[in-house]
């Protein structure tokens, strides 16, 4: 007889759930690793893992907040310099029995109430921290709301294609439905506001109540940076639809061009005044784990919510209480984050210097990463705007279409598969994030260090180019 | 017209749980702190809120651990002994990348192997870190495996009735169907074999079809330890009738008498020996939150899975994967419970005094606790033999009973509301948890400092005895 938890009985939704971050080639570079192989992980926005080191100033004061015992050490002076001290304190004034303590399950208020001020500092307008929760990183905050919003698979949340997985994970994982819509990619990948109407009416048409639209800015796994006017539209469009705007920001940071800062959808939500600004209801995530933080295994973000009512708040808060509360270290990385040390402080330039420095090299690197897949045969790839990701488009050869049929694997896992195993990169095939019938891409990270990034381009335009004089038929090849 | 994210048009199923540690009472008892009241939190078992200092030991390690530029530096011998800096090199070398790196979805792979040579040496039999997952704190560990279970309405989970509200608000949230079994008070909260075989045949005449029973031992809110003889029933019990089994374990550090000790389930079905150990699928839970560390507000946790196969335990991979990973600091708190100072160790004779210290005196506040319950009027109150709660029974004269109707409150929470506003102190009726029809309850934490104790007890006996003078009415009660 087979068992409760047997493969069979599971929860199917557990079982349709997919997520390609952390799978097949993730599993398999794991191997490859295992066995000896040096492998390059550019499959997650994983800075440190890829070398950049912490920051100093937080990593000092979280230290000093795990062992208070330290603030009464006479030698604690020459270890951490002042600054760090009395930020120390300060953050454990604001709990209620230090990092060991449950918070509150919004987090610690006096770390609200700063990423409130962070906000107003950023946007221009008051923001209330009743409204802003905190959570174990972005990703928890997106199920939350997700799982608020989605009540049955007749619930549809607009999703941009190509997509950050955690989204289509999530709405498998919770029985909704995903209504997709494509981002162009020979627009640099631009929402199109007409092909988001299509997407829509084709929802509806099939029974599908469409309750919420997903925009990830800057672009994940595509790197763009959305315009304003591109924000209005669609700001304009969820208002028209009666939809709730989840806006994924946690790249706000990483901006690699001058010509599109970001801009939060917030922000030009209330630079539109009128009903739209005081009625749409609007959800912004941000994070500790991406920026020139990059603390990912830290696990701290937030959760801001603008025109949501109290007695929805109230439910959100209650299942917030069910897992008791965010981890506190995390929130003070958070509050670290929305409040860094000001010109005048000792760790001012020390904190400026190490942060520009990651900033600009992150720059740099996009460029390499940029031309080296455009110097490859058969690949093209627009510019990383902002985020941390390239997301090269494949050009597959029929023949090496057909090689993958025959080998039972989905064309660009067959791609990424060779790839990892030629060179030790390990990327995430575009196939997990969603593209075009018949297109093909892959994600990688624009991660590795600065003085690595030649080589493991060489590295890559190796292996690709000689992959398409493998499979390349100029007859075939030319008529599509 | 109503907005997505308006209250009407949420998911039902987070409209329908409930979370009590949390709920009515906590936010009154908020309330009055903000108007300058001062408040006993004793809604929630955390121990550093009410003033228990953390080990030294392990914080001095996770500082250094944040802090590895500390690791060079001439003057860190002078604030750190060396034990701790060989610790924090050693937890530095398990990850790839130090805290601010995702680890794997499942938690550090040297650290998972710590925990499983912990569970050998305490049970006798070699443990798979293959079959370990790090969590965020236990409750999420919880979380994630009833999402692999419940696969809708139909589906029942076995509960004792009183129960930890996390299994209630869980199940409710994933939509499944809550079975309560009774635990007998008069029985010192034992579990009744026979209770349980009614429970499930009443299930399942009602179309439910049973998938897994829940224990918490040491009990959560009941306090009570299970026998092996008890234990072993359940174990048969589940082989029987196909159930999964989710032992919580987290109080297991948490031992204030001497006849009965912790003895973990996978113990005794291992000693079983035979068919069932090898077949019974078990899912075990412990923390970082509880026991003497009582690192709550770290979020570190683990599950240990027994008998359960290899496809499943990639199914449940694969949902860990979509939050990335468990915060890093949390596992390494797990990883220094698991493997605390040794004898010989420059740190090992402190952290001995600490951490018994923290056990002596909660023994003593068990006692003093239990028996302060019992001198009041209308009290009757069973001896903490375990956790971190007291759960006396209050006998609410019907007057009182009728007096809350009227207020339209349940009589325990129209009965703890008059505690908080009388006393400050904020416990958690025994509605929270499940209790008889008719039989009311209170949880409240052994935690208070010990030298606060009297005062405490002496304010709730003085208000509890006016209490029963105001709405006691002999005739009345005399005939219950």
């Amino acid at each position: 007889m087979s068992k409760p938890l047997d493969y069979e009985n599971l929860n199917e939704n557990v079982k349709k759930c997919q997520y390609a971050v952390r799978g097949e080639l993730y599993l398999r570079a794991s191997e490859l690793q295992k066995e000896g192989k040096k492998i390059i992980f550019t499959n997650v926005g994983n800075p440190h893992a890829l070398g950049q080191k912490p920051l100093t100033f937080p990593r000092q004061v979280i230290a000093l907040c795990q062992a208070p015992f330290l603030l009464d050490d006479p030698n604690v002076g020459l270890v951490f310099p002042s600054d760090t001290i009395a930020r120390a304190k300060h953050y454990l004034s604001l709990t209620s029995g230090g990092l060991g303590a449950y918070s509150d399950s919004r987090g610690v208020p006096g770390i609200r109430k700063e990423v409130a001020e962070f906000i107003e500092r950023r946007d221009g307008y008051p923001s209330d921290p009743e409204l802003i929760f905190l959570t174990d990183g972005a990703s928890k905050g997106v199920m939350q709301i997700l799982n608020a919003t989605i009540r049955g698979d007749r619930d549809g949340i607009l999703v941009p294609v190509p997509q950050y997985p955690l989204y289509s994970a999530t709405i498998s994982l919770l029985g909704g439905s995903l209504i997709p819509y494509y981002l162009e990619e020979t627009a640099n990948w631009g929402l199109d506001i007409v092909n988001l109407r299509q997407s829509v009416a084709q929802a509806r048409s099939q029974g599908i109540t469409v309750r919420a639209m997903v925009i990830i800015n800057p672009g994940n796994p595509t790197g763009q940076c959305l315009s304003i006017a591109n924000l209005k539209e669609v700001l304009q469009f969820c208002y028209q639809n009666n939809l709730v705007l989840l806006g994924d920001e946690v790249y706000q940071q990483n901006i690699y061009q001058d010509e599109r800062p970001f801009i939060s959808a917030r922000k030009v939500l209330m630079d539109m005044g009128g009903p739209i600004s005081k009625e749409l209801q609007l959800v912004s995530f941000h994070t500790v784990s991406k920026g020139y933080w990059g603390e990912c295994g830290q696990r701290g973000g937030y959760f801001e919510m603008t025109n949501i009512s109290p007695k929805t708040v109230e439910e959100i808060y209650k299942v917030a209480s069910i897992s008791l509360s965010p981890n506190v270290p995390g929130q003070i990385f958070l509050g670290l984050m929305v409040n860094p040390p000001k010109p005048g402080d000792i760790s001012y330039e020390r904190f400026v210097r190490e942060s520009k420095g990651i900033l600009e090299s992150l720059r740099k690197r996009a460029q390499i990463m940029t031309d080296g897949f455009n110097s490859c045969r058969n690949v093209v790839c627009n510019f990383t705007e902002g985020a941390m990701y390239s997301f090269p488009q494949i050009r597959l050869p029929p023949k090496a279409i057909e090689a993958a049929k025959k080998a039972g694997k989905v064309p660009d896992v067959f791609y990424c598969l060779k790839l990892l195993e030629a060179t030790g990169i390990s990327t995430v095939p575009g196939s997990g994030f969603g593209q075009k019938d018949g297109v093909f891409h892959l994600r990688t990270t624009i991660l590795p260090a600065e003085e690595d990034m030649p080589a493991i381009m060489a590295s890559f335009k190796k292996f690709n180019d000689e992959f398409m004089e493998q499979y390349e038929d100029y007859r075939g090849y030319s008529r599509m």
